[in-house]
């Protein structure tokens, strides 16, 4: 084993944190007094791209873009930029490159505490679209609201299935949540009610961004797929059971998903999640050939979930599972998205779907976890929990182990607020 | 009966025209040199507003607003200033301010034949959800897509049901679309095939714009809503009808919708349908209290669509409805849609879905219209249609008939090229 690249940040060098110089991820923030503007994470500190910029230290062509309130402007210069400031950030903050470390105003302006600073939405999102790609979950999900015996649906295994999502409510990290309010079908009632959700739930997924527009009537293939990726995030898909039941025939889930989805601050690069690619699951039968792919599309990376109370001190991990588990890959969920001709947007937000493995405790929703309800989990605190209560706070944390080294994607939390 | 308030531009009179001073749509446009800008239909005329604007004739709530490519930074001012701006021009084209009529400097500048300029997509669309909301349309697909005794769902008569569509395929009339490719599963075959769509269709739809954004958390009311609409569209939901029948379970409709939705140039506004506003069509059992409504929210709008083959000298009409039919309304639709939190934003588009009469000559789909191809329809050539071929314009268009003046929608049209 070889020592990884350190950085002259002491707090990137741990082995521990998920921000090392191996990861140099971008997210949009602000501190007191100041707009929000692009920064990468490095250890504890957020370094300041528009300060970097000001000074001249960062790629021309990317020249004004990080002053803004998203990243859109940046992703939209296509991934040569995007790799070559990732190669200036890494010199600069290697010390390969002293122009920021020796220079002690410089260092003042560009570098921000992550503790001082507030974290936004990073990308302006045009489109929200989520697949349904964990031959786990569609199956558990299948045994419980459709038919046990054979709960994978006919097209499950042709098709990476999708939906349209709601974009306007994709939120950042740490935003509260009500509760949501809709129509219930109670069994033994002639109709509906109308009532706060009594199935609320998450969904641990993963998203990613795109980073390279499609022309409408332009199909992208799975080998330029990966090409049109620029990163991804944790997601959150926040979902009201009860309410998904009744209203998703025919055409979706609708109210049960759209009050609120959550996406983590920090952009993980696909440039620095290349270590990590691996092997694509086997896939039986063989996809038709748009679908087929030749590189290597699955990633490892560990994920869990915890569930902390209100008041409670400290969260409980209630799954553990790893995203190379997922059965259709990103870049086959992107040919299959586009291959009707529809074209994709740079900031578009594509999330996985719920990522369930086999075993128990690596289901990623409490429908799974707790067999709808009926078989509670408990908590550190000895409560348990059949859905969701208020005050309770989600948190969803994923990192890939690197050799002394980790790639992490930090947290993405959220906290369920009473129906008003 | 009492003769219409005429304009001195004669176009707007003949109580033809589905632009009079009493209509007023707001659209974008552009001549050959000049960047887009904001324009209203008038007779045969487009009036620059951005001309107008800078001669200092508009109000100064609306400054600045008219020299972007879409209508979205106008819309955001709210519903005063549109009807403020609504008044100023009508009393600029009706002659009762005569700044324009007896400026010819002013009229060469601002007035722009139609027929001389291109139209583009009115608004940035933030999100596109389609609904499914005329009984007879839900009726008709359930008898033929699922059981023909239970056709309509049980959901269907408590709840608008929507679904989140692809905001980033909707295009403005006149955009030509190729014929989808996807997965279609063959009676008989074990496995799905890659295929051109055998079924190629429309649906003639009604949109409406989101004019005022609201907030994640709080539902609009139905007495709230009609505040938060600015104006209605034509629109045709293009729906490839076997990729569909493939796909849409679970999750709902996808790549058989997402390769294109059309929708007509001219905004129509709320002030300028307000006339033929009408009863709201009887609902049983009574919706639950959220979706219950005090206004009248229908409208009589005469709708018809067309089919154009390649080459024939003349569109033949095979739909002739009414959007006063729909079962539910408008301000319950985005009352359903927010009822859960969901926040919705300026611009958002709102497809009412299918709009069917209850005669078979009035289903506003070939998937109606054909029975699922069964009884192809006749075109004034000679030629049969069970679905669209390639070649085939499809136009839709639609009007209200006020007393001796139109109210009219111009048309949506769109032609289907060959599979790529």
């Amino acid at each position: 084993m070889t020592a990884p690249q350190t950085s002259w940040i002491d707090s990137a060098n741990d082995g521990q944190t998920h921000f090392p110089l191996q990861n140099l991820p971008y997210g949009v923030f602000s501190v007191k007094g100041q707009s929000p503007r692009v920064g990468v994470a490095i250890g504890d500190q957020i370094v300041d791209l528009a300060a970097l910029d000001d000074a001249g230290l960062l790629p021309a062509a990317a020249k004004g873009t990080f002053a803004g309130t998203t990243l859109n402007r940046f992703i939209a210069l296509g991934k040569p930029t995007w790799t070559e400031t990732r190669k200036r950030l890494t010199a600069l903050l290697s010390g390969e490159d002293a122009a920021l470390r020796d220079n002690a105003a410089l260092r003042d302006k560009a570098l921000v505490p992550m503790s001082a600073a507030a974290l936004h939405l990073p990308v302006d999102i045009p489109g929200y679209t989520d697949f349904y790609s964990s031959k786990e979950h569609a199956t558990n999900v299948g045994r419980m609201f459709r038919d046990p015996d054979n709960a994978l649906l006919p097209n499950w295994l042709e098709i990476p299935i999708g939906y349209n999502g709601r974009a306007s409510s994709v939120v950042v990290s740490g935003t509260t949540l009500h509760r949501p309010n809709g129509q219930i079908k109670l069994p033994n009632e002639a109709r509906p009610v109308f009532s706060a959700c009594r199935k609320l739930d998450f969904e641990l997924e993963m998203g990613f961004i795109v980073g390279k527009e499609s022309a409408l009537g332009e199909p992208v293939s799975t080998a330029d797929a990966p090409a049109h990726m620029f990163g991804m995030v944790l997601l959150n898909d926040w979902s009201a059971r009860d309410i998904q039941q009744w209203e998703y025939v025919p055409l979706g889930p609708f109210n049960s998903k759209g009050f609120g989805t959550s996406i983590s601050p920090w952009v993980v690069t696909m440039d620095a999640l290349e270590p990590f690619r691996r092997d694509n699951p086997e896939q039986s039968p063989q996809p038709l050939a748009y679908l087929q792919q030749q590189d290597r599309n699955a990633y490892d990376i560990a994920l869990e979930v915890a569930l902390q109370p209100e008041g409670a001190p400290a969260p409980s991990t209630i799954c553990r599972t790893n995203f190379k588990a997922m059965y259709w890959t990103m870049a086959q969920q992107l040919a299959h998205h586009t291959v009707s001709g529809c074209n994709v947007r740079v900031g578009d937000l594509m999330g996985s779907g719920t990522i369930s493995g086999t075993t128990p405790d690596s289901y990623g929703s409490m429908l799974e976890l707790t067999r709808n309800g009926a078989e509670p989990v408990t908590l550190a605190d000895g409560s348990e929990r059949a859905f969701l209560q208020d005050g309770d706070s989600v948190i969803m944390t994923g990192y890939c182990q690197g050799e002394g080294y980790r790639v992490g994607f930090g947290t993405v939390s959220g906290k369920i607020l009473p129906a008003r």
